[in-house]
């Protein structure tokens, strides 16, 4: 099969020309940040192969440095920041793990930071910001833009804005996540691969990755999930233009709260995905609970979507085998605990359940 | 430095005369086991290694198949049992780990198990051997003998018993939790690791691990750490003899229960150990809640005591290089969230935590 031919360059609505990466910038950007970031296990757990119905191979990216895969993006695009712009330093608005990603990436290069994060973000994900040196600007998701106040603090910084999604240098280091897994696959299994199903906020992860899978296991069905009332990119594929989700719309997912998708990672994953899933918060929660219970991972609400369709049958391996990208583990303890307040006590494992009597033992009354 | 000389065999009090294993069994058993169990990620932390003042690495044995260390001895010794053995079953008694993975092995070889816990076992490791298809037997810590019962059992059903500590095989097997991690490191990692360190309750992990250890590293300091109040082995390395713990002493640890160092891990033990060191429940409960928050990770309180070590300040590490193993990850969620219902917010990276002023954005109030 043919691969799809991706657009040269986009033109943005704000940010002007973009230009589209392609497999070789996922391959350079695992070069570049190779030295910075951790190379993530590929985690294994015959639990979740049976509840599954499949082999499943977990890209365990909130294992990550800060906490999620955003740090392959910070580190390609403030490396890729020429000499004479890193000294005005760089500005992110984030809902947190991008923001965080970029704060640790620049201290660590010797770059200014600037975060835009929204008041309610997870109070650990601001701390450990702030932790890092950054300058932390706060805004009103409901009352004003992120943008607008990103594009102000440009004009009175000089520094250079890393936008989340809509930058060729993040989008092709979130691919390094694909990368890297298909090339800890062994052969036989890279090239049998089923299914590769990741988070999907503004897009990144998904587009970046998707470079990666068409270049190396074309096979493997590409997925993209996203939380229920942010199922923007659902919707786009449907309609082939980027729709908005509903004003008002909460989720648990904090992390993957975009209002539309992104306009490069769209114009990537247009063509190159195969489907977009939608799951709920009910079944966002049964998901971190068994990350907790069965795995033994913190895996944040927003990181667990894909996961979840999984585990809630909306993936429907019939014996192909998938890899599924667990993007974070930014929670705080408190959400963490009230999430996963209704725990399942019974075994997730099938087999028998029953309880033996116990033979009868002298002394034992 | 010349190796220290192991006796060729002990003579057990219960069970007769046991053959002591040497590293050549650890190599043989990593072979048998491989189809059976996971090798468990070497993790890598900026903030752990920040916090402990050296390169640490993490065997997360947490992440393995039952959740912890404990089925590699299990497949090993069902493994080794003689096909006419295999019919009449095996028997285990264990605070948990051990039973669930006896059941575990024993159901995928088709060996029927039963195994012993104390009533008061979490509730998930109860649960989770009846999944498998083993017959439990309870007992009361307090009231009764699990060695008498095993007994009485195994003269019922003509079955094995597979002792978590006192079998060759198992010991040798648990090896390979160091095995696996030494041939993990990059060749100088592993000539310059400075510091090995594992949760020790009967002491069959560390044992098992010290032999791979004086094969391999053997510049690396061995160090066993246990639970305030079970500190039996600190106190036996000191003695020179296996000294038992106080009656009605109490830790969060229930996997490091045991009253006295097993009789053939101590053999090991004795003359390859550098030392043991003790943690607080306290020191436990931050460990964990690090593990959680920072390693995105749940390790049991057992499973904590290396790490909680090290964070504590036992460990000292002044710049040598660590790995530390994370035994196990069998927690109920209630114990967690007990456990970890004081979170620390600060961030644990060191460096500036001031906030800066939001500089003047017009249109932000």
């Amino acid at each position: 099969m043919a691969a799809p031919v991706l657009p040269e360059r986009i033109v943005h609505a704000m940010l002007g020309e973009l230009r589209v990466p392609h497999f070789a910038d996922v391959a350079r950007a695992a070069e570049a940040i190779a030295p910075h970031v951790l190379r993530t296990p590929l985690l294994r757990s015959p639990v979740l192969d049976e509840r599954a119905g499949g082999p499943v191979w977990l890209k365990a990216e909130n294992l990550q440095v800060t906490g999620s895969f955003k740090i392959r993006g910070a580190f390609n695009a403030v490396l890729a920041l020429p000499p004479g712009r890193r000294a005005a330093g760089v500005v992110a608005y984030s809902t947190g793990n991008h923001g965080q990603a970029i704060a640790w990436a620049a201290r660590r290069l010797g770059v200014p930071a600037t975060i835009v994060m929204p008041v309610d973000a997870p109070k650990n994900k601001v701390a450990r910001a702030l932790a890092q040196g950054a300058r932390v600007v706060h805004y009103d998701r409901a009352r004003e833009s992120r943008e607008d106040i990103g594009m102000r603090l440009l004009a009175e910084t000089g520094g250079t804005l890393v936008p989340p999604g809509d930058h060729p240098e993040v989008l092709a280091a979130q691919g390094t996540v694909a990368l890297e897994a298909l090339q800890d696959l062994a052969p036989e299994a890279r090239a049998g691969l089923g299914l590769f199903a990741a988070p999907c906020g503004g897009g990144g992860l998904m587009a970046g990755c998707s470079l990666a899978l068409a270049a190396l296991a074309p096979q493997a069905e590409r997925v993209a999930v996203e939380p229920a009332g942010f199922d923007d990119t659902v919707r786009s594929l449907a309609s082939g233009r980027r729709e908005t989700n509903a004003p008002g719309a909460t989720t648990l997912c904090d992390a993957l709260m975009a209002v539309t998708p992104a306009e490069l990672p769209f114009a990537v994953n247009q063509p190159l995905l195969g489907r977009a899933v939608a799951v709920s918060d009910a079944e966002v929660a049964a998901a971190m609970r068994f990350a907790l219970e069965e795995l033994r991972l913190v895996v944040e609400p927003g990181g667990s979507v894909a996961l979840a369709a999984l585990l809630a049958g909306h993936l429907d391996l019939q014996g192909r085998s998938a890899v599924i990208v667990l993007s974070g583990g930014n929670v705080d303890l408190p959400v963490l605990q009230s999430v996963t307040a209704s725990p399942r006590h019974e075994a997730a494992t099938s087999g028998p359940q029953e309880t033996v009597p116990p033979p009868s033992i002298p002394g034992k009354s």
